[in-house]
């Protein structure tokens, strides 16, 4: 069985759960089929098992250097980047006009999965890629998508994303980076950009930096924003433009992909859409990367999951609890009961968000009002939850290899640092719960949260047995707590205790897909389904419960965490 | 303020609360006071921020090495060990007859604080040698003492315990080394040793290997062990002996400490105490070492938290909740309530682990019945609770300094990977459960729990307000569930959710401690008394609330992870 990921399981979320096959019923997908489908999944699995998880480890152990000149990385980054955009895979859920194979979203995220968990690192450049040329494809002018992102779907060409500056992160609102009209259309762009991931490196003909900037009168704040086309050379000419690499960041982890300090020094830009809409339209780009994230916290859980499982069933010591015989064999550590508790729960938090990040891309192939919302509400627990449980999945596979696993002979300890980013970058997770509370269950009178709420029902409805009136009376809790915190509408009361909320809410979805994960198991019979019947059973009883304090503390109002004296910390 | 621990906080804790000065009434410690604690202190502190917290990054970046025939440590370890063994610490705890300063263990660890906190990897060849030569000071003949302990209490020597081989970590009864008497009182000792930290290296002039092993003839598991001495080198005569390193263990963190595989290949041993008794010997070794690495886990988690602090109090990004003004200044985001929920809660973490070590610490120099049975219980709380929440600090740490904190630029990556080691060595949380809840709470007829929650209780009745109840309402909930857990004797059922039991004994044992800092605080003013309650406050409102799900499991006498069937796993 594939360490990387199961197919097993894709095929079951997507065909027996997602009857995926009946998006084949809209016109967009008419050409497509189960073939077409599997056909897709064999080639990324293919692709990613044989060009991507080879090098995973020697990336790691060989991060991009610089010389003052140039990235120097590792050869089978390239090959490896070429395979991917040989395969059409970067296209394929494009239309047709643009050149794509109109392949679902939900299909192509399946897809992507297999690379991430393979090599986070390498898959990186590959996802920053899409992500710019999916903007540009929305709000670009036809000569843009012909200039720069046919040359992305075709692999000659990577794309990153400029947002960050060294004073403005989570405070994009500060981002000071100017620019300047030069009187023929054009820009020149000049700050610093901090933080960009694939900035530089010697991959790709060009590099097509979308870089926020401030036009020069521009009003204070994120409505003082627009964005930018800044090439890394002229496309026509060759030349270097003036963006120059200030230095790499060495990171804990995910240290295959580079990650940039950028200067711009009267840069040629190129304007996107209109000025003063550039955060905008940047969020179309940051809420697929948030999945992006949240999909690659899970590939990363999932793989390390995997690798853990296999290593319980082969590793023998110790004996059961209630065998006091010296001389009795040891047994493989799969049969203790804190090592099945912590691969169940790795499999719970793995499995439940393989079933969130499929869910979320579904809604991108089935596009309503109520979809968009629905996708609007769950985005910050796409992002934040698997960030947060996927990563403790690794931190379980290091557990179950004991020693061995905190050595670097063992892939997981790499997962563990490679996964500490995703609770980081593209809004970290304190973000992600001020999004949530703050915005997403408030907007258009809180219809988003009830729309969710009202599909939680409704799954957990049709479960016989104990498991469907926890979560019931779970939904019925988070809906008097939003609407307790949000009667004084204040702000700064209501979103004190936002992670505690974010959590809550996290845990009750994920309880929501496990509940829908057993009703697709219904009766059928073998190890697989007992398997999901078990998870879900483990995920209501075992992790569900952790709610409850969360929201009594946000029922109990305590503002301690605002009150306080930060003198008093010490 | 220091960044590497707090002095301020350990004299708190040492003077204002465990009244450490009252032990000089005591014949042992009649010749100190507080002036020589604080000499102690001083000199700990001079030399772990001199010595040992310059060098932690390089060590970090620059592990040893082996060529096959000698190993490479940076030349900074080998200075900052000589000036921790000029200082007379490691033997300043020893009885005057052992050449020992009767310092009470409370400073004594307090002092090692210090180094743990600025170099843990460095401070690990020092704690190694101090549990060595405590054993063989307790266990070892006159002349063992002469010939081994001395020169380890001068810093000439360094100890290891080699415990675990490659097929036996937690499983100590499997262990395979042999052992064959010489015929000359000596034994010819063969095996693979595996784990041992310390294992080899240039540093001292000898390394002193406590080794288990199996004498010809002796009975399976763990009462066939024998222990013995194994010198690297003989030290009359300075021949190598017959034990060789076969390799490095290349870790994730804590790369400093040399990590290593020994064999064993006919080496010369010499047997401490009687044959049979090596694992009950072992266990003073390891129960010193339990406290020793929970006193690590903390030190780390203190080190990260005071880093965390010091940035949030510096960095500057985004507005209050409540200020929409774009214009606003910036303000320092230790003003943002999430990022106050990560300090603070860090803050209770390490600040509650370091009351919990002091505590335990203090034990050793009271010793009675009673008080040794309260640490019989309490040493898997000391090791496990600060391995998961003080780890759980650096966490925070890195998360505070937001992508900064995720580059080897900054030092709070390091600890959150040095953190890791502790919840696997020296018995992995999931032993410690077993422990706790398999033994230390049953034995005696329960005796050890009883003592453990009627000191809890009369410091929560102490408390004036609303402190107090939660935690005696925890207290006799944790009594019940312990005995509902044990009302069928079946070890089976008992013990399948342990990691929960051992969870929620550890978080009521920190609240506990924080009751105790908060009576200790009691209407003193000041900022630093302010923190002391507003954590004690948190920690009863925000943390303790946890265990109300997992006792609700526990009392449940849910038994799905030994009931399921490891083949549903996937």
């Amino acid at each position: 069985m594939s360490k990387v990921l199961s197919r097993r399981d894709l095929e079951f979320l997507l065909y027996e759960w997602l009857d995926v096959e009946s998006l084949t019923t809209r016109e967009r997908f008419a050409d497509h089929s189960r073939e077409t489908f599997d056909a897709f999944l064999d080639v990324s699995q293919q692709i990613a098992e044989r060009d991507f998880a080879p090098h995973n480890r020697k990336n790691d152990l060989n991060e991009p250097t610089f010389d003052g000149e140039r990235v120097t990385i590792i050869p089978e980054v390239s090959k490896a980047l070429k395979a991917f955009a040989e395969s059409g895979l970067i296209a394929a859920p494009l239309s047709a006009e643009h050149g794509g194979m109109q392949l679902p979203a939900v299909v192509a995220r399946a897809c992507f999965l297999w690379f991430q968990a393979a090599n986070t690192a390498t898959s990186a450049y590959a996802m920053l890629t899409s992500g710019n040329s999916h903007l540009l494809l929305a709000h670009g002018t036809k000569e843009q998508i012909e200039t720069y992102v046919y040359p992305m779907l075709e692999g000659r060409f990577t794309g990153t994303m400029c947002l960050s500056e060294p004073q403005a992160g989570s405070a994009l609102s500060d981002v000071l980076t100017k620019a300047t009209p030069a009187g023929d259309g054009t820009y020149r762009v000049t700050g610093s950009k901090m933080w960009i991931s694939g900035g530089d490196h010697e991959l790709s003909e060009n590099i097509i930096h979308l870089v926020l900037a401030r036009v020069a009168g521009a009003p204070a704040g994120v409505k003082g924003l627009s964005l930018f086309i800044v090439p890394k050379k002229d496309v026509k000419t060759g030349e270097r433009n003036g963006v120059t690499l200030a230095g790499l960041n060495h990171k804990m982890g995910y240290r295959g992909t580079t990650n940039t300090v950028l200067a711009f020094d009267d840069a040629t830009g190129y304007l996107v859409g209109e000025e003063g809409r550039g955060l905008a339209y940047m969020f179309l780009m940051m809420n697929e990367a948030r999945i992006g994230v949240g999909a690659g916290a899970v590939a990363l859980g999932y793989t390390g999951y995997l690798h853990a499982l296999a290593y319980a069933r082969e590793r023998e010591q110790g004996r059961p609890l209630d065998d006091k015989n010296p001389t009795a064999p040891p047994v493989a550590i799969v049969k203790h009961p804190d090592v099945r508790r912590m691969l169940l729960a790795s499999k719970s938090y793995v499995e439940g968000g393989l079933a969130l990040i499929l869910y979320a891309a579904k809604l991108l192939d089935e596009r309503s009002e109520e979809n968009d919302l629905l996708l609007d509400v769950l985005t910050p627990i796409v992002k934040a939850w698997p960030s947060q449980w996927c990563r403790l999945a690794d931190d379980h596979a290091i557990q179950v290899h004991g020693g061995y696993g905190y050595t670097r002979e063992y892939p997981v300890e790499q997962f563990y640092r490679d996964n500490r980013l995703n609770s980081i970058h593209e809004g970290t997770d304190g973000i992600q719960a001020l999004d949530l509370l703050g915005r997403k269950v408030t907007m258009k009178g809180g219809a988003g949260l009830a729309l969710l709420l009202d599909r939680i029902r409704a799954t957990a409805s049709s479960v016989k047995g104990d498991l469907g009136e926890p979560v019931l009376a779970a939904c019925d809790r988070l809906a008097a707590t939003t609407a307790k915190l949000w009667a004084k509408g204040d702000p700064s009361s209501a979103l004190v205790n936002a992670t505690a909320y974010l959590d809550a809410a996290g845990h009750l979805v994920i309880a929501w897909l496990w509940l829908e994960q057993h009703l697709a198991a219904g009766d059928k019979e073998g190890d697989f389904y007992d398997g999901k019947r078990l998870a879900a059973r483990y995920f209501v009883t075992h992790e569900l419960p952790r709610i409850g304090p969360m929201l009594d503390l946000l029922d109990s109002g305590d503002t301690l965490l605002r009150d306080m004296d930060d003198a008093w910390l010490g």
